[in-house]
């Protein structure tokens, strides 16, 4: 590979004003960036990133930490936080966190290694006070779907209570009485919030919490299929669901399909995110959007606009998701027994 | 942020022993790493990851090009990829090419600017002559589904002609005679080449191709719809379809469901990849299973062990995909008439 010297040799000048027109700099003659961009193209020379870097105690990256990108919920992340990037000529360095502390940790030490001065961070398993260490170290860190009370300028979160609370009044609203929930068995906020959720909105009927309607399974498919099963298994009586996220909605109607029980004609279900899924799964689901896209978006502004020392950067704060009726659910008509244990069925 | 000097000055030694210690240099005394380690610990001081691959003209990171992470296909490529850099204590460096060739370039020229020496790119648009040069010039790269005949030992494909003549030949093997194909309108050797096994299977039973069952979309649920719109608004017969990819069949079954057409039992259904939509959508679908994950593994393998210089590295090749037989295809047994135009039923 060409280096900068070879640059400067075939061009007859000297490594200084090579660099300096790499770097743009007023100081390059007119005929020295000529001849410079010709042997840059002739050896086919790359400027070398790390250097630019190191010059600049800066990169051209913005970084994004992730639980896991093969989930479609963080690959939008991805995409909306890729498309900022773009329009501001940064590249896009991405890391998984997988769900744990240490890794999490590991990932925005490499990002700060490597100098990114805008990053946007979604991390569960951290503490606050983890975080606000690197809240102080990197004035460019945002935080997203998470708030941190000491840096709630720069965090972007979600009302999980509102969203739980607005799918079950939905059911409520459709004469629903009793609503299990397919909740996620990860102990982070989103889970608790969106149970309290729930709750609260049982206590507007004045119905009492019952935790034989409440089974828990992880954040995807496999574990919507547990959470269901194990729902159906105990003969509690119910007529609709709530599901902590379309993935859960997704596992929680391949095994009525196959225990024969019809949705949204025996069983409602309400998901939550509104993402890829909502729309693949049939009946297409009733949901909760979550403003992904948004919020990664106005995340990834935020946190370029703080690196570069912008004042009154705006965006942060807590986002409010709304209700996306599809076909997953029905008016709740009558009571009639069933070959099914646990279901009680609807009618049109 | 603390610098070098300043963990120089409180360990009470030069800036020289502190690089060595940085990068494990014998020549730093015992006495020494225990103070250096001490003090940048104390500064919670993060060596400059640039400053470091400036120096080895190398970079702790293994790069991957994809065409976009929120389409889980990618996803799934990205995470694969992942667990390898992972196990070698490299960054994963993704960028999205967008299925656009100047993009591509544009993200193969970025991950060399940042020392990549090992690489993986997922490149469609670009020509053979355009790959051939960064082949060249870079001896860790690697292609993945894709087959570039000069640099064959450096590439990773799927035989995409055996794949859809598979499929197919279920069909077939199943009774089906009228079978469709909602393919792909990007005009890559991908959709090429499974048009051209579709044709191969055809061809073995004697039927003659009839380009009416040829329909074509974006590759994704949208593209799906639209093929599958297209198929039945034009009075063909048909029993049975092949699609490029399990997203384009999601889209399909969502037509399908609307106007209220069964599948398996009017249409049977086989899709393509086997990723995590083929699970999510109702029936479970029949389809071909791109060993994705195995190939994305063996391919971050491949260019590690590349840019290392190891000799006899293995791994690359046509890889071969394998039919997954769920719920969405059903025997085809008689034909008679039905309500629905482009629709000839078919019974268990």
């Amino acid at each position: 590979m060409a280096t900068i010297k070879d640059v400067a040799k075939l061009a007859g000048v000297s490594v200084a004003t090579v660099s300096r027109v790499i770097n743009g700099s007023p100081k390059a003659g007119s005929q020295s960036v000529k001849r410079v961009r010709k042997a840059m193209l002739e050896l086919r020379y790359q400027p070398n990133a790390s250097a630019r870097a190191l010059a600049h105690q800066d990169s051209e990256m913005l970084g994004l930490v992730v639980a896991d990108v093969s989930d479609p919920f963080f690959g939008a992340m991805v995409k909306a936080t890729d498309h900022v990037a773009m329009a501001h000529k940064k590249f896009l360095l991405v890391a998984n966190g997988y769900h744990d502390g240490e890794r999490e940790q590991q990932m925005i030490e490499q990002m700060l290694r490597h100098r990114c001065r805008a990053l946007v961070v979604h991390a569960k398993k951290l503490s606050d006070e983890q975080l606000g260490e690197y809240f102080q170290q990197l004035p460019g860190m945002v935080l997203i779907n998470r708030m941190v009370p000491a840096y709630a300028d720069r965090c972007l979160a979600l009302d999980d209570h509102y969203g739980a609370w607005l799918a079950t009044s939905h059911l409520l609203s459709q004469g629903h009485r009793r609503i299990g929930f397919l909740c996620s068995d990860h102990v982070i906020s989103d889970a608790q919030d969106r149970l309290a959720g729930y709750c609260a909105a049982l206590n507007d009927y004045d119905i009492a919490f019952d935790e034989q309607l409440v089974t828990y399974g992880s954040p995807d498919h496999t574990g919507g299929e547990h959470a269901m099963t194990e729902l159906m298994s105990m003969y509690e009586k119910f007529s609709a669901l709530i599901c902590y996220n379309d993935s859960m909605a997704a596992g929680a109607l391949t095994i009525l399909y196959d225990n024969n029980v019809k949705v949204p004609e025996q069983i409602s279900i309400v998901g939550f995110d509104d993402g890829l899924i909502a729309r693949y799964v049939h009946p297409r689901l009733t949901t909760i959007r979550y403003p992904l896209t948004q919020m990664a978006q106005k995340a990834a502004q935020l946190a370029i606009q703080l690196a570069d020392g912008e004042q009154g950067a705006k965006g942060a704060g807590i986002y409010k998701p709304t209700l996306i009726r599809r076909h997953s659910v029905n008016r709740y008509v009558s009571e009639f027994d069933t070959d099914m244990p646990g279901v009680i069925p609807t009618m049109r």
